[in-house]
């Protein structure tokens, strides 16, 4: 393991921390996160307990505790191993040095502590990995030596107390041994299963149950080894989860070969995508960061999966589905895994009658899909998504109800499919069903005034979640045009649609609000009466606040009545739909950048965009490192209250490949070629990266544009 | 003057409270208001200074301080008396006795207190008024005897440390002796101009200047009085208001004078509107004091001047007119003075132009009368009116821009007077217009969906303010529909209106959204939605709170998300409009009454009204006396944080008045001639009132019934 690690290192694809800290675990469990689109397995220690947060958080498996939130099951842990005496936090006196690393280009989680024995040093080493052929196995080498003889008591096993934000879900647990093999099966109350089996060492071979000790005699100086190879199935796979993880382990090949086909998949996927940033070593390792906790949710084994909006690091936002896939994650899926850019739009056809359903609940017609998306497209959004730090009591909040984007979002993920992929039957077999109820949900929504000619989309939220309930937010009607008029454009192709119908959709996109730009300023507002809201800077805004933690939007928040908006939404919406020229962009980015707080991980990628559209390339480099750094760095918002929120920013990470294909390539399609028009950063000599489209492959290079 | 007092008391027509409390000063001031349209002294003691909340309230002359509030003016106060060595609060310890009278008879106040000189006692004796017949007169008398000979220091005159809520208003005073009279001007920054003036007793010749000292020498158990009359004007009556208060006092007759005028109008007055309440004293009592506090605030002396929501008791609610005129007042002036009817809707056709003003403000047509009104019909009602007492941050409301009733309320009072009185000239003069206007307001505030046949009036606020930005309101849609219709049938006979114009009337008035009651349980939703709220009873919502001033609505407050509402809205509707039957009117009742929290003095008057009709007398007694007690009772809430919201509640009078009218007597108007249809309370033995109509006088009776 030293050498891949090594290897990763020279290639400028490893993320090293060095030192122990405590309260690192939180960061941690993000920044060395590995998974596989099945499931994801936080960065956290083997030995790691619930305080520290460790999971096999799964995908696409849902249960709701009572009234909690919905949210994601975690499988019970089959890798926990702990050296008794030698364990973190309990033994951090002891600890000589600690390494944590991340082998991006194998895909590994690695653990280097070595810690002081009394007579001597002790070393513990663990190399960790969500296989990424067969998605259900994970394992770990554990690896150790100590330059004394000295024994040593070992425990490993399956821990059954899952860490959960709003648990416990598996109100009731079945194990069976098997031998060499131990399966512990997680029961909901819903009847949802999970289980998780750990092929145990030989060194347990006298013990018995999910938990097992063992007694290691370490020789002076002398490596031992021990290898931990588990398996993860639900009911979602299959009917009878323990026996397919018992299976999965009895069948499946031995440590090193397990190794071996690991790398293999990694090589093939990095293949696809090879990145390279000369100049800037930083911005290539942040880009290639970026690239690799894509790959690692990438549902590469699904045809109907999407990917959550924290990835698989963990609870945090339900592990539902948002915007955040057809709008950030989407250019690089298409570009790299076309599959997955299906799955996930799949997913959305699939779950179009949990969208039909939430409209028909609203009294409205069509497709109103959820704002945070489970099975079924059942919405996960609560109504009251935020805590009021000065009462305690929840604020009820309007994302679920008022933020109507979400549908045409969906639609503009379809249609970029359809556009890249020219795969139009994905239009025939759900697709154009999907755009028409989509185009239905508007027609229902959009309300005109009796003495006006003019539609309106009244009482909804925009991108910037701070203003809540305004009129006519630019960046929604124009999307929801854009799908009326999608609409009336390919329905009639694949669906049996009155011509009454395509006219009323014609008729609304002609008539729905323009926020034209101000004659004078060239300013679009972000909604009716914006520009009138008090004119104050972020900073201010900020002063104003009494409680850091306090929330900056809702009815009465510091920025609610004020310009101050939480992230990009003219300037996303400028970035997104076509039309906009550079002397509108430049003038709405000069107006909006510094009133922009960039509360949320979405923003900094389009303003970044947009700095690269007006010629500012320096501009858009700290937005763009924000974007691509957001897993390395760590830091952001990791806690409401008591209620964790951290976790990956996938989106952050598809937003920046936006920034450096669209942003810093200039990268566009001519004739189905594509074609570079760089605008580099200073520092920047040449980047090289490659693409995949309509089964060809391009090496895009700065230096033959 | 004790003979006066004596009659009212023997005649069930005056008000007492005996004993001295120091905090009592609040509820005081509005218990023994006096008043004459034009003014209101508050039942406050001659020597109170600003912290006891002294003053001289003005109708219909406002000023805004800086960024703060606009508010009606106090006057210097020209009757300030105190006896040094024995005033209250600061000589408290010397109080022998203290009463306080409200002389409703006569309007007057008095107070007797008997102070302990040590050797004896001392009693003064005052009785104060402002003069019914010349507005700008108020007078009062001071009575000293003491039991033993002594010598006493009197000051007197005009206190220019005014005590104002939002001021202090006047930056400059300017002042002029003129032999025994003084005058102090008061002068605001913008311009406006009030002059207190007063003409000093012969004890103070020897001194000068606005504020006098005098000695007194009092004999043993001989009576010692001490005259002071005074004027005030202000630069809305006259260009020299220190020159007319002057005149008016060169020229008013003698005190003895002043008092038998004050009286014989009273007198008049009383004539007018009789009321006796056979076998329930204290009812009678409180129907007369709530007579007499609208009989004390009425504008007779002008021809477009209204009647504040908190009358001439301060500055509270901005002295600003309230949908309260129109909707909860109106009944009574309409039956005993209808010149002050015709005085309130005159100021609503005066202040269209303010109306059309808001309208266009808000992007939309026709009138949209000011939720808070003043001079010019400007909407003194600010975005923000509310403290968060959390945060300590003021919290954007709606009152002022969705609170849309407010147009349709003023219609209602205009189509209401022109009904009664038969005065169509009233529409010729600008009525029909407002009505035009109005229904031009709805006409562009309504919005269908593009796939609906009705129409909706969206994002408004009913009369229950505690649910903000609903959509539906029932109360809302009815009056607009009313509005709409009575545009359409009365408009074309005054006004050159486009046949289209007409229609479109007609075709929104059909078309808007009825909230129809559900088919199985009666009950009309408040609003859309409003039957899926949490259903929690008052109590528990109550029990919510974490401090008791905190606000019940607004975005996040206790009752918000659920079915507990502030006050009467859609049993206010049923009220209000006619076509309502017996049982939907129960089953409604039923429903609502248990959710109401009663938080508004404009709401028990409502339920007493509903429960009339439903037959249950009893259970509007209580609700009843609510509403006539309230300016007896004092407590209520006065004071949000340190701003006090206090003052008397001439809409909870009326209020009553329509309660003992239309619901205890059930009177109806049949062929020009009153009827009776009595369901009195069990203890009623008989109700006789005197109304007017068409010049004619009626007794009712219900013995004649």
């Amino acid at each position: 393991m030293r050498k891949d690690i090594a290897d990763a290192l020279k290639l400028n694809m490893a993320v090293v921390r060095e030192g122990y800290e405590k309260q690192a675990f939180a960061d941690n469990g993000n920044r060395f996160l590995t998974g596989n689109g099945y499931m994801g397995i936080r960065g956290t220690l083997t030995e790691a307990r619930k305080a520290d947060m460790p999971c096999v958080n799964l995908a696409g498996i849902h249960h709701r505790k009572g009234n909690e939130w919905m949210e994601p099951l975690n499988a019970p842990n089959p890798l926990y191993f702990a050296l008794e005496g030698y364990s973190l936090p309990e033994n951090a006196d002891k600890v000589v040095s600690h390494t944590l690393s991340l082998d991006m280009l194998h895909g590994f989680f690695l653990r280097e502590t070595v810690f002081d024995t009394g007579i001597g040093h002790l070393t513990l080493r663990v190399q960790r990995f969500c296989h990424m052929q067969d998605v259900h196995l994970l394992a770990a080498r554990i690896w150790l030596c100590s330059d004394t003889e000295m024994d040593l008591k070992v425990h490993m096993g399956i821990d059954r107390d899952v860490w959960d934000i709003h648990g416990p879900h598996f109100s009731a647990f079945e194990t069976e041994d098997s031998g060499e093999c131990t399966v512990l099966l997680g029961l909901t109350d819903d009847g949802q299963q999970v289980a998780s089996a750990l092929h145990f060492p030989p060194v347990c071979a006298a013990s018995s149950g999910e938990m097992r000790s063992a007694a290691v005699h370490l020789f002076a100086k002398e490596a031992y080894t021990l290898d931990l190879v588990s398996s993860v199935f639900t009911s979602k796979d299959t009917p009878l989860p323990s026996q397919s993880a018992l299976d999965a382990l009895n069948t499946c090949p031995a440590f090193d070969a397990l190794l071996t086909s690991h790398k293999a998949l990694w090589a093939s996927l990095w293949e696809k995508t090879q990145v390279e940033i000369s100049g800037d070593k930083d911005a290539e390792l942040a880009m290639r960061n970026a690239i690799y906790h894509l790959l690692s949710i990438a549902p590469r084994h699904a045809s109907d999966l999407s990917v959550a909006a924290r990835g698989l690091s963990g609870q945090t936002y339900k592990g539902a589905i948002f915007w955040d896939t057809e709008m950030f994650m989407l250019d690089f899926y298409l570009a790299c895994l076309p599959e997955v850019a299906r799955s996930c739009l799949n997913y959305r056809i699939q779950s179009l009658p949990g969208a039909l359903e939430k409209a028909k609940a609203y009294g409205l017609e069509g497709a109103f899909y959820a704002w945070e998306s489970v099975e079924g497209g059942k919405d996960a959004c609560s109504d009251y998504n935020v805590t009021d730090v000065f009462t305690g009591r929840p604020m009820r909040t309007f994302f679920r109800d008022k933020q109507v984007h979400i549908t045409a979002d969906i639609v503009y993920g379809l249609r970029k499919y359809v556009a890249w992929t020219g795969d139009t039957g994905m239009l025939a077999q759900g697709g154009a069903r999907v755009v028409y109820e989509a185009a239905r949900f508007y027609l229902s929504l959009i309300t005109r005034r009796l003495l006006s000619d003019t539609y309106d989309l009244l009482d909804v939220i925009g991108p910037d979640e701070y203003h809540e309930r305004v009129n006519n937010n630019a960046y929604t009607n124009e999307m929801a045009r854009m799908t009326l008029s999608y609409a009336a454009d390919i329905c009639p192709k694949y669906l049996d649609i009155p011509e009454e119908e395509i006219r009323l959709f014609r008729e609304a996109a002609s008539h729905l609000k323009v926020q034209a730009p101000d004659p004078e300023t060239g300013v679009i507002a972000q909604f009716d009466g914006y520009l009138a809201l008090e004119d104050v800077s972020v900073e201010t805004v900020r002063s104003r606040l009494l409680d850091p933690k306090e929330y900056w939007g809702g009815a009465y928040g510091v920025a609610s009545h004020t310009q101050v908006i939480k992230q990009a939404d003219v300037i996303a919406l400028l970035e997104v739909l076509p039309g906009y020229d550079r002397g509108i962009k430049e003038k709405n980015y000069d107006y909006y950048e510094k009133r922009t707080e960039h509360g949320s991980s979405l923003s900094a990628c389009m303003y970044a965009l947009c700095a690269c559209d007006i010629g500012r390339p320096e501009a858009a480099y700290p937005l763009f490192m924000k974007s691509a750094q957001a897993d390395i760095a760590g830091g952001g918002k990791q806690w409401a209250g008591l209620v964790y929120i951290g976790g990956t920013h996938p989106a952050a990470a598809g937003g920046a490949y936006m920034v450096l294909t669209r942003g810093f390539l200039g990268l566009t399609w001519e004739n189905g070629e594509p074609q570079l028009h760089p605008r580099l950063p200073a520092a920047w000599e040449r980047v090289r990266l490659k693409v995949q489209r309509d089964g060809k492959t391009y090496m895009l290079d700065t230096e033959e544009a």
